[in-house]
């Protein structure tokens, strides 16, 4: 018999569970003092929820695996609460374990007391408890984690009030075996097949574990026995790409672009992936992106995507087809001016196999996915959920994940800010990760957006909401004041060299690299115009036209 | 007739409320044009969430009126939820505007699709709405401010679909003429005046509008008429103090010494505040520190609480009554060494009369309140919610709501951390705040939790989570990295030195204090023990005791 932390602790480790991102208080202590019980628990430190709550997203995109966050009542879990919203979007396993006042101190009312639970079914719609019993607290826990996991994997809350944890009289539970998910029914193994059929006209729509390792291979095989085309959603969980790897067409985050890519095609098979919607919705533009007259199959969403595509290639009879497989190819080193796109190139031209690529460049890296298409294979982890301020975060868990592989984060001005605590974990922990920031004084994808949503917003004052330049942000600074090494470059070629330098370094470095914004002046005005005429133009030329805008 | 949006900016200009904190995005588009059509509107753009929600929170703790908060769908209201929760404890008004998805949008279950309404009633239980209609959204701002202005105040939340905001038809709306609340019912007035009348067996707890102008003044004509003593509640929303005003004693945070400054009282007269209760449980120690036997009377909380302590005034007859002000003192400038202790002492000593003391210091603090009672009057807000991060947003609203007074943060390093990115909207508004960073490279106050709820915690791996000395956080670094000036002092003297001339130039600067851990050593270790004798002791002779922790 031990306490109810120890024995939450010593579950979490029996299941598998080996991580913990934290950031404790009073009501965690008792968690944090059976840390000394259960050495096979690491406990990573972070300074703000949201990075506890992204490097558990991205901790579980790289494993498949949950990671532990361990957060302080509702404050704290509200802190968390957007990064959870991209692990929800993401559909990963997370395991919260919120701490919460003593059970009959509820009652008070005091200052901390809140409903946190409220708070949690945001991101935890399918499993939110509290605890209410020191002995049934292991059993919780299991199902905590057996929620998580999934399939479909979770966002999973247990909210333990403090006088369980502290309680004895509890016993580490084991977590029963847990049985593969089935493969999608036949009739609908069928109905994909069929669609499969019919070649050119026909797109499979790949998302979650359609996108790497074994299910990208398979999908790769139906492409190129079928000749229909691979696509990704906008916003990938993980999405594994490179030399040597199964072709696929990721869809632009410009409703108007992604429209151009589905147009033409009269069957769309979903594979782990919703069918696509535009992100925001706009005056007069539809918020449904599948042509009209196109059929949807859905050919696998919960149930074992692996072995899905498996029977599909048997009923296809396709199970030795070669993969149409990515040429290797990358640009070669920059020169000139630094720019978003120089920046882009340069980290093409430099990426190391098996690189983990965490982009939350927004604007500022719109021509990577081109520039990095033959690179050696790699992985890259996207903004699932819009929630901006993942991109440190999510480098953080990764690299957790995978310490013998380098993290690359790709990451704009505006969004760093919210979650830049990260670089002091990534300093603590000695994670080898390479911060690309790409500073361009602006929340650029809103001077997009204000023209895009048809507001007016021509004047100073809507002007300045989205302008960072007064004052400057100082990277340098700020990643040196917790304890990161970083550095300047003036121009592309001293960008290369400083990107170098860093890869072959272990530990984590900032690069920041003052940009150009890619969308302003004539090119911004012309940006509807253009999206127009896209829409307007025929399949080929709009795919002319949509390679044109996006840089 | 004009969009949803401009009819929403100009309600709120008509209702007084001229100032919002924001972090926008697409979603909130259209509000952020409507700017160049409603210039009476000041939007300070904030860089995270949870700066634009404390700096609505401090606006209103020093105008009693609201400020809106502009907020950027659910991940937005999850980034600003700490500081809600921290207004919602202060009863201040608040009114959020949170954009959302476009209505015709919500079914396609876009990525950033999330229920809102779930995550805002943890801290707006009172008033939650999306609107619906065009044409109404003027009223339900309306509405929105009358639920945040109260009484009591509260944090009040509208969700605007999209749509709402860029369709035309709507007309701004005028709030109706709110009367004044009334007094306390006669009843409950005879009963505390009952009460007022057992003199020094007797003590009044002033939380909210009873500690500050007039409520405040009113207490202490009591207060020196009844022999009754005064205490504020442990995290007051503002208390102001100083040279000439009445003498408040403010309950302690460790129960344990609360428990004694409210042992011998026999009646415990609540005005504007709630019966004191242990900030946190622990093992074995109560939740409730009313003491036993001891009645409770509530005064006031939801009416007009100046009128009620008129109202007690004039029923006993003591209008005309001369407060017991507190004499001039402050301490002389320190020498020697760097310390918390000789922070407290020099801001003490420096004190700008009228100044605005927004107090996150927690352990390193301590000592400011008996060293700065005799100091010129100022106000000083407190962490009400004990939602950490509160410390520089505050600030920041502060300062937009006075920007006649000086404003001085005293500010943990571990809470600086959460919302640090204040700094920057600090320096873009030029605002005359001067933080006093107190860096003691530690969660200090969880080194003395630790030890309170009785983990066992001494191994390594307990302690390297309250240990923030790994890298070192450099806030000089920090802060000019958001372009607000800043300097690291050596010395007392030094300190006195950075801190004179920072309160003599506009404009930000922060000051960064490193200083040594309050409870270490013998000292942390002796704690518990020197607790329990508290509560053994007689009362004269733990309140000494009391005093000699109390550093």
């Amino acid at each position: 018999m031990t306490t109810g932390a120890q024995a939450l602790l010593r579950t979490l480790v029996n299941a598998g569970v080996r991580v913990c991102f934290t950031n404790p208080g009073t009501s965690e202590m008792h968690f944090v003092a059976a840390l000394d019980d259960v050495p096979e628990m690491r406990a990573v430190l972070t300074l703000f929820e949201g990075v506890a709550t992204g490097a558990a997203d991205g901790y579980a995109r790289m494993t498949g695996h949950p990671a532990a966050t361990l957060l302080h009542l509702g404050p704290g879990l509200g802190n968390g609460l957007a990064n959870l919203h991209n692990a929800r979007r993401a559909r990963v396993p997370v395991v919260n374990i919120i701490g919460d006042h003593a059970t009959y101190h509820v009652p008070f009312d005091a200052q901390l007391q809140s409903d946190i639970e409220t708070v949690a079914r945001n991101v935890s719609p399918g499993f939110v408890r509290t605890a209410t019993d020191t002995a049934r607290l292991p059993l919780d826990v299991v199902d905590a984690i057996t929620a998580a996991v999934g399939p479909p994997g979770q966002v999973a809350t247990l909210i333990v009030p403090a006088d369980l944890s502290w309680t004895e009289g509890a016993s580490p539970a084991q977590l029963p075996e847990a049985g593969r998910p089935p493969a999608a029914a036949d009739s609908v193994i069928r109905e994909a097949a069929d669609a499969l059929r019919k070649g050119r006209r026909t797109a499979m729509l790949l998302g979650g574990a359609a996108l790497h390792g074994a299910g990208l291979q398979l999908a790769g095989q139906l492409a190129a026995a079928t000749g229909v085309t691979l696509l990704a959603e906008v916003f990938p969980t993980r999405i594994e790409r490179g030399a040597g790897l199964p072709k696929v067409e990721r869809l632009a985050y410009l409703a108007e672009m992604s429209q151009t890519q589905l147009r033409g095609f009269d069957h769309l098979v979903l594979v782990d992936a919703a069918p696509p919607v535009s992100f925001f919705a706009y005056p007069g533009k539809p918020s449904d992106l599948v042509p009209e007259g196109c059929a949807v199959h859905r050919l696998t969403a919960d149930d074992d995507v692996v072995a899905s595509l498996s029977a599909l290639i048997e009923l296809l009879d396709v199970g030795h087809w070669p993969i149409d497989a990515q040429p290797a190819h990358r640009p070669g080193l920059p020169d000139g001016e630094l720019t978003a796109g120089s920046v882009c190139q340069a980290v093409a031209a430099l990426l190391p196999e098996r690189a983990i690529v965490v982009d939350e460049s927004l604007t500022s890296g719109a021509a990577f996915p081109s520039m990095s298409a033959g690179a050696p294979p790699h992985d890259v982890l996207t903004l699932t959920g819009g929630a901006i301020g993942m991109g440190l975060p999510l480098a953080v868990g990764a690299s957790v994940a995978c310490p013998d592989r380098p993290v690359i984060a790709l990451q704009a001005d505006g969004s760093a800010m919210y979650t830049m605590q990260a670089l002091w974990t990534m300093a603590r922990e000695q994670l080898d990760v390479t911060v690309v920031l790409l500073n361009n004084r602006s929340y650029g994808i809103l001077n997009v957006e204000l023209q895009r949503v048809g507001a007016s917003g021509n004047g100073a004052a809507s002007h300045h909401q989205l302008d960072l330049s007064s004052p400057p942000l100082d990277f340098v600074a700020l990643a040196q004041g917790m304890g990161v090494p970083a550095s300047r470059p003036t121009t592309a070629r001293e960008f290369a060299v400083q990107l170098s330098n860093s890869l072959a370094e272990p530990g984590p470095h900032l690069i920041e690299a003052a940009v150009p914004q890619v969308f302003t002046g004539r090119k911004l005005k012309a940006l509807p115009v253009a999206l127009r005429a896209m829409e307007a133009l025929p399949a080929p030329l709009a795919k002319a036209l949509r390679r044109r805008i996006a840089p």
